[in-house]
């Protein structure tokens, strides 16, 4: 109530009243603390504190002093509540907005100037247990396929695609992300695959039908799986592609390859270790394994307000953290490649294409949901072009396999397909 | 004594005499723990355990008692002082002996059958303040460049080669090293790279020469920087490459690349992090970095033997190890690749020269050095064959970054040189 009568009382932007003498001097404080960013803040009373040099990537207006207090108490997560809310506004480019806000973030972090562990207690990720991970997942990718379709490619991927080269679409780069990931597995014909959390089912029919392997993919979104299922029968590779709704840590058979693509982010440090016993078991003494997973360089938590509403229970480690899985099962590491640079341009197509179908997807959602998404895209492109997120493809096989290539050459011939 | 005069009573191969009656129920015993390998053991009298099954890659014959029991004691140790003093012998394939016994103690100790703790108290290695790290290079470097001229590639690269083409030869193969490292680092002409750990020079003037760069490369062994000095002067490049009779740590300067091909193995684990302060505060915004180093899939000292008589001091990390100097530093990991076969390679390489300079080598030392030479060359090769070793290549940068290539093609194309 007192927000709003303020919020009338503003007249003006270069009249405010005395009112927020003492909000100007904190932001003042705090943005030279940060190092005087590139941004314009704009109060409720319409008040207004330019960027120190004058250059401004975007203006952040915030519409009432709750918002403003709760951002200076706990903004990693706030700014997405009030973003989403409408109490806060963005004006500029988000993303390059964000990504300097990341950037700041990050050195910031270095410096100590941010409590982090404070926030890693705040923000814990929910535990993924068997019935979690049932929860987290259905939180996030069972809000609808036709949602998922509006603005994903016509294969329906939703992981990091791979740019080979820099003029490709997004089409074009999720077809080669597959290829990439095929070619590390090094697939043979009569080969069998276990997938472990295969989203819509792409990639096992990709598998199937350009490499002739036989593959048991398994996933716990019943949405996608039922999507899949239906994909797998018209395309007529239903007999050599099952698709499992069931947990990874049920996966039951012998294997030449073992992949997983963007599952990773979902299993939770936790249970690493008993990740890589079900890879152990399932992967027969030449496999070959490929986890695909976004990454950090160093760890910490995943930010609050995408873990409460956007991705409960998911965990972004670093190489280090992801040994834990590889190294107490003794797998040795052939390859890692980081393809930071693609998710940023994947989630600017995602961002694109979401902006443009904005009316059907008014038609489906809330104000309040589309301002959410947009908020996870754009913020997420930003984490990536900032390096505050990585995505890491890492390659791995049995200790004493000696079946292994003289170089990574095959990797970039170009074929046929 | 009592050793001799039962060598002395020893009748034939196939008439024991009661003596050995313990020792051969010991030998049944411990090789049944450890899945009978295919070795026959020919005991000091003459008395000889074949393998189970009949088949053998290679026969172990123990001179005396003494070195029986040590061997029961502590393996890992007393194979090799036996070896090399020549109370013990072995016929057959060395490297498939070794290998075989390296396969057969990796499986044991991941049963628990091998007292790891107890191994690594004994094992632990020699400190590597500044002072200790010219001791422990000293002793293995410092020996003569004479002698590692006889049977090195004729530049003098005493790490893994990198066999693109499984027909290549050793000199070739260390050409195309230095390649690969080059491209990974993507030097441009006018850079300014610094190398820690330069061995006798080749890689700073393979730099120098065909990639337009200027070289600060740091090494403390006083004889491979007299020798790296000479060839820059007689090659014309002096005026580009420096070398530096200094330790990593007092690097100055700040440089576009920094790479270090077999040095970290010396480093020690307790310095991983000081190493990563070292090259954050020498590496430009936008330079690149690579480390080249053996390693392990499981973190395990290095072969007591090794350490004491070969490498005193060395450490071979896994990857989670080596993140330590990564993270704390903050950088962000573009590529690792596993060399493991190739350093197999390399080192077949290296023994069969060995070999074949046998009467040379035998006119310089004696042959206790020229057996504990050739058992370590064997061991290292059956230790990456076995997949005991593993060498990892990391190439990394600055967290922020962005000058980054869409993806590895640019190290597989073929170019005149």
């Amino acid at each position: 109530m007192r927000d709003a009568a303020e919020n009338n009382a503003s007249n003006g932007i270069f009249g405010p009243d005395r009112s927020v003498e003492i909000e100007k001097w904190l932001v003042r404080k705090q943005m030279a603390l940060l190092g005087n960013p590139p941004i314009t803040l704009v109060l409720w009373n319409g008040s207004k504190i330019a960027s120190i040099g004058g250059k401004s990537v975007g203006t952040v207006s915030i519409r009432d002093r709750t918002t403003f207090f709760k951002l200076f108490v706990h903004p990693e997560l706030y700014f997405g509540e009030a973003y989403s809310d409408g109490t806060l506004e963005v004006e500029g480019d988000l993303v390059a907005l964000l990504e300097t806000i990341a950037r700041i973030r990050s050195t910031a972090s270095e410096n100590g100037l941010l409590n982090n562990n404070l926030m890693k207690i705040i923000s814990r990720p929910k535990l993924n247990s068997l019935v979690g991970s049932r929860d987290n997942i259905h939180h996030h990718y069972d809000i609808g396929n036709e949602f998922y379709r509006l603005w994903l490619d016509e294969k329906m991927q939703y992981t990091c695609a791979y740019f080979s080269s820099p003029s490709a679409t997004l089409e074009e780069a999720q077809i080669a992300k597959m290829e990439h990931v095929c070619k590390k597995l090094r697939l043979s014909p009569g080969d069998t695959v276990a997938e472990a959390g295969c989203g819509w089912g792409s990639l096992a029919l990709h598998m199937a039908r350009h490499y002739g392997v036989r593959v048991k993919a398994y996933n716990i979104s019943h949405e996608q799986v039922l999507y899949a299922r239906e994909r797998a029968k018209s395309e007529g590779l239903d007999d050599r592609v099952e698709y499992i709704e069931d947990d990874y840590r049920n996966l039951s058979g012998r294997f030449d390859a073992f992949v997983s693509v963007g599952m990773l982010e979902h299993v939770g440090p936790d249970n690493y270790q008993e990740l890589g016993k079900v890879i152990q078991r399932s992967l027969k003494e030449e496999g070959r394994g490929l986890i695909h997973s976004i990454g950090r360089n160093r760890a910490k938590p995943i930010n609050p307000w995408i873990e409460r509403h956007i991705f409960p229970g998911a965990y972004m480690p670093t190489l280090r953290e992801m040994m834990e899985l590889f190294e107490s099962s003794g797998f040795s590491i052939l390859d890692v490649e980081n393809l930071r640079l693609h998710y940023a341009r994947t989630l600017g197509c995602w961002l694109e294409r979401f902006e443009r179908a904005h009316e059907q997807i008014g038609n489906m959602f809330d104000q309040k949901f589309i301002r959410s998404w947009r908020l996870y895209l754009a913020g997420s492109a930003a984490a990536f072009t900032s390096g505050d997120l990585q995505l890491f493809q890492v390659v791995f096989t049995n200790p004493t396999n000696n079946d292994l290539p003289w170089s990574r050459a095959h990797l970039y011939t170009n074929n046929s397909r």
